[in-house]
């Protein structure tokens, strides 16, 4: 009789960890089971501002694998439309809600839970989905009520973003390329704030060139509607009308179920899990994905990054261990890249704000140069930011605003940052260098020797 | 009475050292004179290919600075046609002699001696460079002088590049570029003998592609000519026709004056310096860039790698130590990319027999990925091969092969074999992704997994 392992979420981490499970044991070993309450599996979520924008075509570009494929190619067993509601420890049994069958539940038990249920969307009050033309983005149904919306006809013509993180600027670029006119409204001082105002400027510039109506320092106070439409954002400076309205608010890690079964949750509203992705105090019930949470390696602090990338790390570390290998997830960095408008954006470490808040003395140098050689065809400029610890030269942060080329350089400071790398260590590391690809000193050696220089001359 | 500093050589390597001590010490403490017995100071060797294949129009663009720009900004004299002929170490003087004044020769003293006279051409017994329509492209003049011939009338229609390292393997493109037919000549098994030949097939294939005649395995035994002009190639397996024929066979440290003085020059020809870029043995005789060597950080052993980058940073250290400061070059991993036809490609670390050739047992893996998201518009193949060590993990190699996106990826590999990170540390690291420049797990963590994965069922 094999031992069953129950997975509650069907996407990234949920999957990951099923699939390294079953490299590892065999179906007379370990039958393993998904339960997804949505109506799909293993998806690109990050591929939604795309599908809107008309960049990618077919919904089912997303999907990296299907329900038949875990079936066929990994005998794992994923059961779509299906919720689970309740989680009994004791029993070790899970309520499962057929939401395809009138939504009849039944209980299914188990000997390995993975839970994975990943995030839901952060709705204040004011938020109001059920509105007409009231849209949230994380889900591909969500894409897909979207899609739908603005091929109504007649088409909407005027889209209010609100949020200006790296979905809410994804999707205003979006709404740009389907040719409506957009108005993007943000609390903060400027727009992508994941990145510090000095580098969030250079993607105003970038979304306002584009056509973007960009609104900074702004609260937004309503929705209101007409006839159960929405109809206009009103806000701390006023009403701005729309037809569509994107929320790109963010997400909070899905936790309802695992905090009402006594799993331990952390600071950040994550469930907190092991190095090898256990959940913390349990037997045999791992985590991973958006619902954890993790160590920063820079602040020391726990943090939840709701990342697909983190989700199949995690995953796969669970598997391994599940599996019977040894496995670990070493923590985040907090590295993200973006496209918006004609700019890469890409950042790794501590913001500015989160390097004081822990207590870092640091230093920052802003560099620009180009992504190539000056006289090699498509040279073009590129703004790199370090941020350093004063005592040591320690890179605590890296940012990079560039038009071609520039995000994915973060990829060589996130190593170096890693891996504890002074400034002048970094500026004397051996990378890539010819013509068509960076100047004789690549941008990222530019920035690490300009901080070396500036500690030098602070004489500490 | 300032102390005054002489530098042999004004390329990259002597003039960072030289304005490197000048941002530390005035011109009344530190008198700075350059002497360089060409025509051009720092300018960018590895552009010539681009200048000759006309992506570059004119030779100016690829001159970082000119000898005004020293004089007038940095108050350091530079003197072209100047070549240094004799280095009296006793006397602590120079013999220069003036080439645009009919080789007059006079001494000069100094107290600081920076020793950067770069590389000069291998050449065979066989590389007539006396006939006319052969040429090298180790310099501006020797591009100069390449041009002119492919500018003659009627112009020249076959050209034979002898040579598959990335200097020919660019010629070679640059030839096609310019219309000519073109037979590429290598000894090894594949072109780019920079990657191991599982990856340098893929250099071929595409070489072949864009219609250069790729020959491998062949020795080339004389030039022929008729009228003191090359007519053709004479090798191991037969003739070829040529009109035009160009050499890039590399080069080899620049070290007759050195050695004549006694300079330590070590198994790889070139000459030993310290951590801080002094001569070893000597005082205040520093030396920088092609014509030196260092320690290659994985095999431990002393190389010699002519390369921009490395001069930059050496003579920087050069420079701030001289100055006062305190700076160390810490050796090279090899890292090396190169643009070779419609291919990206990259290299770092150790090639398989490298490695194998200073005893370490180790494992490869080839992954085949892509550099955007599989649905993403313009997501292109990409190839990455990890060597790594059997008993640690410990990263030892990496090459990558790709269309696009592909060959400065190299850098976060660069970058984690540099701090000597384990194959299952790196599919640990938190690196850039989104939809536009990665799948969910980058190409380069795919190929640490796979790695990690072989080592686990390995059980070792």
């Amino acid at each position: 009789m094999p031992e069953r392992m129950v997975v509650i979420g069907a996407d990234a981490g949920g999957m990951s960890a099923a699939s390294e499970a079953r490299r590892r044991r065999s179906p007379d070993d370990l039958e393993i089971v998904a339960f997804e309450r949505g109506n799909f599996t293993s998806y690109s979520a990050c591929g939604i501002p795309y599908w809107i924008g008309g960049l990618v075509d077919e919904v089912d570009e997303l999907i990296v694998r299907k329900p038949a494929t875990f079936r066929d190619d990994f005998r794992i067993g994923v059961h779509l439309h299906h919720e689970v509601t309740g989680l009994d420890l004791d029993r070790r049994e899970v309520v499962v809600r057929d939401l395809s069958d009138g939504g009849r539940e039944r209980r299914e038990r188990f000997d390995i839970l993975v839970y994975a249920a990943g995030a839901v969307p952060v709705r204040p009050d004011w938020a109001r989905t059920d509105a007409g033309g009231v849209f949230g983005v994380q889900t591909l149904d969500d894409g897909a009520a979207l899609r739908a919306w603005l091929d109504r006809d007649p088409a909407p013509r005027q889209a209010v973003v609100i949020g200006g993180g790296y979905i809410g600027v994804e999707m205003a670029e979006a709404m740009i390329q389907r040719g409506l006119a957009v108005t993007l409204i943000e609390q903060g001082s400027e727009p992508m704030s994941t990145v510090d105002p000095d580098m969030g400027a250079m993607v105003r510039d970038a979304m306002v060139r584009l056509g973007i109506d960009v609104r900074t320092g702004v609260e937004v106070g309503e929705l209101l509607t007409r006839d159960g439409r929405v109809r206009a954002v009103g806000t701390s400076i006023g009403e701005f009308p729309a037809d569509v309205v994107v929320l790109g608010l963010g997400v909070r890690p899905n936790t309802a179920l695992a905090a009402a079964a006594g799993l331990p949750i952390g600071p950040t509203g994550g469930i907190q899990i092991d190095l090898r992705a256990k959940v913390v105090g349990t037997d045999r019930i791992w985590a991973a994905g958006d619902c954890v949470e993790t160590i920063h390696r820079v602040t020391g602090r726990p943090v939840n990054v709701p990342l697909g990338t983190h989700a199949n790390k995690q995953g796969r570390v669970a598997g391994i261990n599940i599996g019977g290998g040894y496995a670990r997830f070493p923590g985040v960095i907090g590295t993200a890249v973006t496209k918006v408008c004609d700019l890469e954006v890409g950042r790794t470490g501590a913001l500015e704000p989160e390097a004081a808040a822990v207590g870092y003395d640091f230093i920052t140098v802003i560099v620009e140069s180009t992504n190539r050689a000056g006289y090699f065809p498509g040279s073009e400029s590129m703004h790199v930011k370090l941020i350093a610890e004063r005592h040591t030269g320690t890179l605590l942060g890296a940012q990079i605003v560039g038009r071609s080329d520039a995000a994915k350089r973060i990829d060589a400071l996130a190593v170096a940052l890693w891996n504890q790398m002074t400034v002048e260590e970094m500026a004397g590391l051996d990378l890539g260098y010819a013509p068509p690809y960076s100047p004789v000193w690549d941008p990222v050696l530019i920035a690490a020797r300009r901080a070396a220089d500036k500690l030098r001359s602070m004489d500490c």
